[in-house]
């Protein structure tokens, strides 16, 4: 490849730099500081060191080793610096930059990233945050309350009935199931006006502020128009799946400040991306971290002991990368869920303090001898109050 | 839950069903009948069973198991019919019934599925595929070749220059480097309309048909007014990360009568989700069905043997599963890629058949004694027309 003389002086970045930090496998210091090396190179140039094409790139662009230290068992802890105008300001990009090729190579996984202030400050993020939301919804003394419209089947109107009673038991945030589209036995714009309408009713009577939040995860060139149809009809939020349809469909929406409504992210499809303790991304960043760059205001996660399998050290970063400091971003409300209890309230309120949404979906309708569903919810806002069972 | 007595003859579902096939975990039968059964629940009303309001739902929306049989070593074969309803007729919403929520435990592989003529009918997947590429090139008689635009840091007259030499030697796709986005030293609107015509004047000089392809991975707002700033100015086809940007922006490109471009995939990101061979997505699925299925008419993975760490069989997997039958959606080619070299490529030919696109970047940079890069990338047409080095 020529050397471009012209280039060699006239790329002119800023010198600012965001910091990835991984966690590597390698069996010695020589082929950890090797392993280093290659994601410096693999993660911008895609160039082996020698056919970098002049002085300028190899400075300015390919990533900078800052810290490299043995973590035990063949793992190391590596930092790499990257040039902040590598992410050209897009969160796509920012996502490749961090962690694009090296997802396909064994033994790298991305542990946390910090972005400066300068990048930072170019990032709307959460629109609400935790005391956003609390101000929404005038609740500032107790965990939010979240359940989902469900089963998939139920006609829009039964759907609607079911959030009537919800809306009047006390639940803050009522959400479509996220396998709620807009099925032919279910239309998008039916179910949300008669859930809208529903919350809105139960509103007038109970003089709260309950949310209803349709699912907008739809294709691509649907989403805007999902989601101005359902501010239109009065929906209260948003739930999205950024693993199905895209990280930065949701910042989209995010930044749309003609919506102006909170978004509950759910980890659909993307539990893959966490699994191997030696691969993908941490617990932190792949739940929390990202959400919050993509404007996420609470981000849904299976907490442990439910149907799925996170551990308690999972959870904690979760909840660590929803609310750990993040320049000027807000903190969003960690959602931990999954086959969740009544019976277990108490305890995921110890475990994750006062600032956590708690979502609750089949066992609200587990209705004991003599309950109904306005009564078990009613038992729900009770027991997260701090009554007892 | 009251029963919904008018839902209960109301569904009026087909009937018809797609198919998933999971490889699961269980330490005996009886394990992976629940298991099985839990599945079926998860993927559609994420309910037990005994709160299943209705019949219709029960036998008309919930999973129904199809086969389960031992694979050895605590592993089960199952399959499951879902619906087709229940996908809605989107790509979204469709993933999320094949592996939605159960991506998010452990011991489920989402190993093939299989959609059924009426479903697949409604979906356009790949514009080209591996016929409609050989054409819109004129080569018919050998692998196609392909190089990337590199590295970042490079200024757009210098990318253009390259992309001329490379044309004028042969290669028939130039992609942009994936890392190529809009950054400052580098912006999109001047790199495609320098390299679109560097690329149509080395045309104009071989008579050949050689394609640029800009990166149209980009922020979701931005992703349709890239690919038409692109289709203007000249670009033959179109890069596309759906790990960074989202499978079914990828799905709105291909569906885009207007636009007309061949997609080549890139697996940034999502390399994570096929690494455990005991959870995620099998890399026939990843790597090959879903970006069939979303339209890109190639998609690039790493071969073994390069920078990663696929396997022989992990790499004819992804091949079965960008050309086996999949009703009338067009095979595509396989792209082996990451660190391929022109040593590799008679290999390369030997074990992918002919229908392969050929992806060799760094490596056509290494110029041996008195070579240039169009004499080396000369070689390459050589060496892949079935010439020995």
């Amino acid at each position: 490849m020529p050397t471009e003389g012209s280039d060699r002086v006239a790329l002119s970045l800023s010198g600012e730099r965001l910091a990835a930090v991984y966690r590597i496998q390698a069996a010695d210091q020589a082929e950890a500081v090797a392993r280093a090396r290659d994601i410096c190179l693999e993660q911008t140039v895609e160039l082996p060191d020698a056919l970098i094409p002049n002085a300028a790139i190899r400075e300015q662009i390919v990533g900078a080793v800052d810290g490299l230290a043995a973590a035990g068992d063949g793992a190391w802890d590596l930092s790499i610096r990257y040039p902040v105008e590598a992410a050209g300001g897009e969160l796509t990009q920012l996502l490749n930059l961090l962690f694009g090729n090296v997802a396909l190579q064994p033994g790298v996984r991305l542990m946390d990233f910090h972005l400066p202030e300068g990048l930072l400050g170019s990032i709307r993020g959460p629109r609400f945050g935790i005391a956003g939301l609390r101000d929404l919804l005038a609740v500032h003394d107790r965990p939010l309350l979240c359940t989902a419209l469900k089963p998939m089947g139920l006609r829009p109107r039964a759907l609607a009935r079911l959030a009537y009673e919800l809306a009047l038991g006390g639940i803050d945030l009522i959400k479509d199931d996220h396998g709620l589209a807009d099925q032919c036995f279910c239309p998008f714009d039916e179910r949300v006006a008669r859930c809208a309408e529903a919350v809105q009713r139960a509103n007038g009577e109970t003089g709260r502020h309950c949310l209803y939040l349709p699912n907008l995860t739809a294709p691509a060139h649907l989403v805007q128009a999902r989601a101005r149809a359902a501010s239109a009809a009065g929906a209260g939020g948003a739930l999205f799946c950024p693993g199905l349809a895209g990280l930065d469909a949701m910042r989209m929406l995010a930044d749309d400040g003609g919506l102006d409504l909170p978004i509950l992210s759910h980890p659909a499809f993307v539990g893959g991306l966490a699994v191997s303790p030696t691969a993908g991304l941490s617990h932190a960043v792949l739940y929390g971290r990202l959400n919050r760059l993509a404007g996420a205001d609470a981000a849904i996660f299976p907490h442990l002991g439910g149907r799925f399998a996170f551990t308690e050290d999972d959870c904690r970063e979760v909840r660590n990368g929803c609310i750990d400091a993040m320049g000027r971003l807000a903190p969003i409300f960690p959602v931990p869920a999954g086959g969740m209890t009544l019976a277990r309230v108490r305890e995921l309120c110890d475990f994750y303090g006062r600032d956590v949404m708690l979502l609750v979906g089949g066992d609200l309708h587990a209705l004991a001898p003599g309950e109904d569903l306005v009564k078990r919810c009613r038992r729900f806002v009770a027991l997260a109050t701090g009554g007892s069972d």
